[in-house]
């Protein structure tokens, strides 16, 4: 493309985005260009507070505007059970369905050899101390249903199974509420039948 | 979504460019978040200098860093063709075919009744006064092939035609290159038949 510098530019800083190709990228610039200076200087701002103002949870690495996240430093939440979660973004999904009102706690990814991350690049050294907290009952290891979710999860179990009286528990798999069972992938399938449930306790949820 | 302050700031912002929704904005900015500061303050000051350095040209209205822009003012260019587009984006795709050497007016958008987008809305007022360059011999009416854009080309010619020995031309319409005849839609075919070319004339293009 032909652009004039100040576009070049700033289509090449949006297209870094994950997803956005040159096109797409030039479509959202070309957005902004119409723009008044003061919505330009609104999104502006909010991307550099980003930076400026937000940090991680000392205690569970969310993403927070304080010291402490909003989760950790809220008395209502459940300090008996802390779920395990890879991204922020999972608390999100979780946070979603209203089901769950204890503790987070955020490795910041899998252990993937493949991409040369091992455990200690996780958040794993700030989780052993939360384990002493007199409240802790159970810990969930929600992790994906991924080679190296499952690697993740085993590696959490061997490390913290041997905490007394805390029950490491993880995520139900099985069919998707609303899916056709002739269209459920075999592995699914076939765990939901070896892990199948009382019909009682299923009728529950 | 229950979110921080600053990051649900950032992903109301980065949700009101053009398609993309909340959960597209969340994962753009949870992209940001892990950049270090030096890189946000480039992505930022990319999209600040939309707004600072970023001006229209005086003669065309294509974006442009200076007061006139790359093409306007680029000796190489065929000064007796101005072609006619609604938006900058077209100007990039006519460039991106090498098949145009002229210049182009960029009309800012076309009439549309229903949108309350009138005559003069559209950068046609700046238009006429070129009419009277000394070299000017066509100009090209590449609006595209809507309701719309017929319209706003009707509007031109009317407009326009009055201008003694300018000649007025528009984009040709028919079958797609590589297009297969069945799957053509049927206005597009009936014009291809009616606006048939002679099979030399054709393949000289």
């Amino acid at each position: 493309m032909n652009l004039s510098k100040y576009l070049e530019d700033a289509v090449n800083q949006v297209a870094s985005l994950p997803g956005v190709g040159r096109r797409t990228a030039l479509r959202y610039v070309l957005d902004l260009v119409k723009r008044d200076r003061e919505e330009i200087e609104r999104f502006v701002s909010a991307i550099s507070n980003l930076k400026e103002k937000l940090t991680h949870c000392q205690v569970c690495h969310n993403i927070s505007d304080a010291a402490i996240c909003h989760i950790c430093s809220n008395p209502q939440r459940d300090k008996s059970i802390i779920c395990v979660v890879e991204d922020m973004r999972d608390i999100l999904a979780i946070e979603s369905t209203h089901q769950y009102r204890g503790l987070y706690h955020v490795l910041g990814g899998k252990i993937s050899p493949m991409d040369g991350i091992g455990p200690s690049d996780l958040n794993i050294g700030t989780l052993i101390p939360r384990l002493a907290e007199a409240e802790l009952k159970e810990i969930i290891l929600a992790l994906s249903p991924t080679m190296e979710g499952d690697t993740t999860a085993y590696f959490l179990y061997k490390k913290l199974g041997s905490a007394p009286d805390i029950k490491l528990t993880t995520l139900s798999r099985g069919v998707s509420v609303g899916d056709e069972l002739q269209y459920a992938d075999e592995l699914t399938l076939g765990r939901s039948i070896v892990q199948r449930l009382l019909y009682e306790k299923a009728i529950e949820g």
